[in-house]
This record gives C-alpha cells, structure tokens and sequence, in this order.
C-alpha cells in the first residue's frame, strides 16, 4: 500500500506528493479552473474527479497502444499514482483544427481544418505567460535537447493520432490539445501532466458543441456537464472497469 | 535615366515607387520615426537620407561578399533604386546578445551574449502586430516554401558573420538586425527591404552606447548624432565614394 507523504508541488489544477516509493509519485486533481493565464478563477466541485477520470482513462489507453506515459494506475476518484519525472518545461501544443489562441494570435479563421496537424512549443513560464518559442528558443535557453525535442514532436503525433480516432469513435473531434512531458529516473521521455477537457477541445461532431474547458472560458455554462458525457462516451468505448 | 513612377507601396519608413524599368523600383526614405510596432511615431529631419546612406553602404558591401541584395544604386541622399521584388512576409531576426523584445519574452538578462547566433521569425502583419512564429506557422500559412526558409536561414547567418566583423572593425557591437528578403522577377532570393539603425542594434565597443533606433525608442535623445556616427565610421572604412 502507497501512502501519501510530503507534498511537492502545488499548481493551478493539481498537488503533487511524495510517496514512500522513491520514483512514484501522488497526485491530487483540485476542483480550481482557470483560464488566460490564470487571470479568470473558479471552482466546481467534482471537478477534479471529472479531470482525473477521464486523464485515467486516456492515460491507461496510451499505455496499451505503446505510448509511454507516467501514468501508474488510479487511487481514488480525484487521485492518481504516477512515475517521478522531472517535467521538461516546454508545453507541446497539437493543432488539428484552428481555434483560440491561434485564431486571434495569426488572423486564422476558427474552425479551420488543418491540413496537417500544426505543432507549436510553448515555454511553461506563468509569470511570462507561457509565450510561444521556437526550437532555437528550446536550444538557447536549454529546455530541452534536440533529442528530445525529436522525441516530443515525434510522440505528440503519435499521439494526436491515437487520440483523434479514439474521440471520433466517440462521435468528438480532438480540435487541439496541450501535452507535457516528463524524465523518469531512468532517463526515458514519457508523457506526463494531463490529458483531460481542461487540457483539449473536444467537439461535438453533430452538434459542434463544446464538451471542454471552453465552457467555463466563453461563460457557456457549467463544465461538469460536458465532462460527464467524455466520461459516459469514454466508459460506452472501454468500459467501466478499464481503469 | 530611370525616372519615378507611380507609387506602389507606402510603409512606415519608406515608399515605393514604379521605374519605367519593368524589373527596378524607386525607394525613397521617409524622415518618419516608429516604434512599439508604430504606437510610438515621430519626426526627424534628415533621419530618410542617413538610412539611406547607411542602407547603401551595406547592401553594396554585402553585394560585394557574394550575398544577393536588391540593391542598384544610390540615386539622391533619401533615394535608392532596387531590384523589383516579391517580399516574403516573414521578418527574420539574428541575435548576437539579448536585447529589447526577447529579455522580457523570454525572461533573458539584457547584455547576456548568446552563445551562438539565435535566429526568429516574425509574421510581417501590422495588424496583427508582426508576432512570432515558427517554420510550422510559415508551412502552415504557406508563407515561403521550406527551401525559401532554409536559404533565408543560411543567408541571415552569413550576413551576420559579415556584418559583425564589419562592425567591430568600426568599433561597433551588431547585437541583433532584422532582415526582410524578396523573390526577384528570376525567381532569386534577395535581402530587401533595408539594413540600417533603425533595424538593427549598434552598441559602442568601449563606451556601450546606442548608435540606433534604441536613441528613439528609450528617449535617449536625437537619433540623428547616433546615426551620423555609424557613417563617419563606414566612410573611415570603406570610403567617400563606395555607394
């Protein structure tokens, strides 16, 4: 039996903590949403339930399909064990359609469907606003290696992949989605952080409808909603006991 | 005699102009000052003829080294003929040491020598106030095809290593420069538009005074004592007449 120890590390949406285990560690998902930047505040309770169910179940897909990813298994509803890594500052955004940020960032029209995935770095830097950087900004500030900025770019396609059919067998288009990576002690490039609504878009593929963070962003109504059906859809797909 | 047509463009620093000549354009450079991506606007008298003057020098001395510039000639103190070209909207920045937009972007300590040349792009979008992007954005808005990027990366870099020895031969650090580069009526890839003060940093060696556009934006003073400088050391080097 894990238990919980010291904790590490609070951010904007989960707590890390130590555990006994040297190279595991626990994480807590919180109930806190945030948006631009952490400039626009909330709480929804349940809400970290919701995140942490459906990053379970991605997690544990991604595993199966070969991806490697920190994900150890699922503790409790809002609580995960996953594998020490130091996280790799940089956050790998994958674009399948345009929306957000690019849309007002280069004048791209939302909604546009990319003709191939777009991939774009970003340096994980709240008080600098996380801003856009290039592979020379990656190498210059040494964030990363080229080897593992290949590996990254590499990884997020193969995810992009796995996850697009995924959610469209759910009958949701994977618009775009934001990854982080991490090194475990034995020095492998894995995938880490989150994969959930608060981490993706995810339209409806009838309706058009948002099932993502965007509901709390654009004031479209409460979230819990929309992550209860990825969750529904996700458990129709690979049921209930997969996690 | 080439004589001055219609014009064809009118941009913050300089206006463009038809040649009875299909294949050469008449520039002529504005005494007109901006900064902050035009927030900040001004005017200095004579401040057209000294990038002219400045931009003549450069463009003839890389001219010279084997790197294709748009530039003829010299025509009037604020006046240059060019090569008609198709400009490609991308900026492309070299940095030498970290300066202005990049120390607070990216958190990097001003002065901080970077170890080797970093190259950015910009999209060249006044609107859109010119943001950075990567070569994914470039292939993404079909900007320039990858060979067009490949070839403005090499030339940037060689026209750095060319103008920071001329510069330090004046006593001059080239701490960085934007470039801007056009396709002839041949299909050539040219350095255009201009390589003056107003694009580029230029800090004394002994003293680390400004002598460019910095005076303006920093209110540092007139521009012009700044810019007269850098041609009285041009002139020490490469003569009276070499424009």
């Amino acid at each position: 039996m894990v238990t919980r120890g010291r904790e590490l590390y609070q951010g904007k949406a989960k707590v890390i903590f130590e555990t006994e285990e040297p190279n595991t560690y626990w994480v807590s998902y919180k109930d806190s949403l945030t948006a631009g930047n952490g400039q626009k505040k909330a709480q929804e309770t349940g809400k970290g339930s919701l995140n942490n169910i459906i990053s379970s179940y991605i997690f544990k897909y991604l595993n199966d399909m070969g991806i490697g990813t920190h994900y150890i298994k699922k503790i409790s509803d809002h609580e995960m064990l996953v594998k020490k890594v130091d996280i790799i500052p940089v956050e790998v955004v994958v674009r399948n359609i345009a929306a957000g940020s690019i849309c007002t960032r280069l004048g791209i029209k939302e909604k546009r469907v990319l003709k191939k995935p777009l991939l774009e770095f970003f340096y994980k830097n709240d008080s600098l606003g996380d801003p856009l950087i290039s592979e020379n900004h990656i190498e210059l500030m040494k964030l990363a290696t080229k080897d593992q900025v290949m590996q990254m770019e590499g990884m997020a396609l193969a995810i992009n992949k796995i996850l697009k059919e995924l959610f469209l067998n759910l009958n949701l288009k994977l618009v775009d989605f934001k990854l982080e990576f991490g090194i475990d002690t034995n020095g492998t490039l894995l995938l880490a952080d989150e994969v959930s609504p608060d981490t993706c878009r995810l339209w409806d593929v009838n309706t058009g409808k948002s099932f993502d963070k965007d509901l709390f962003r654009k004031d479209m109504g409460s979230i819990s909603e929309g992550y209860i059906e990825v969750i529904n859809r996700l458990k129709g797909r690979l049921g209930e006991s997969e996690i």
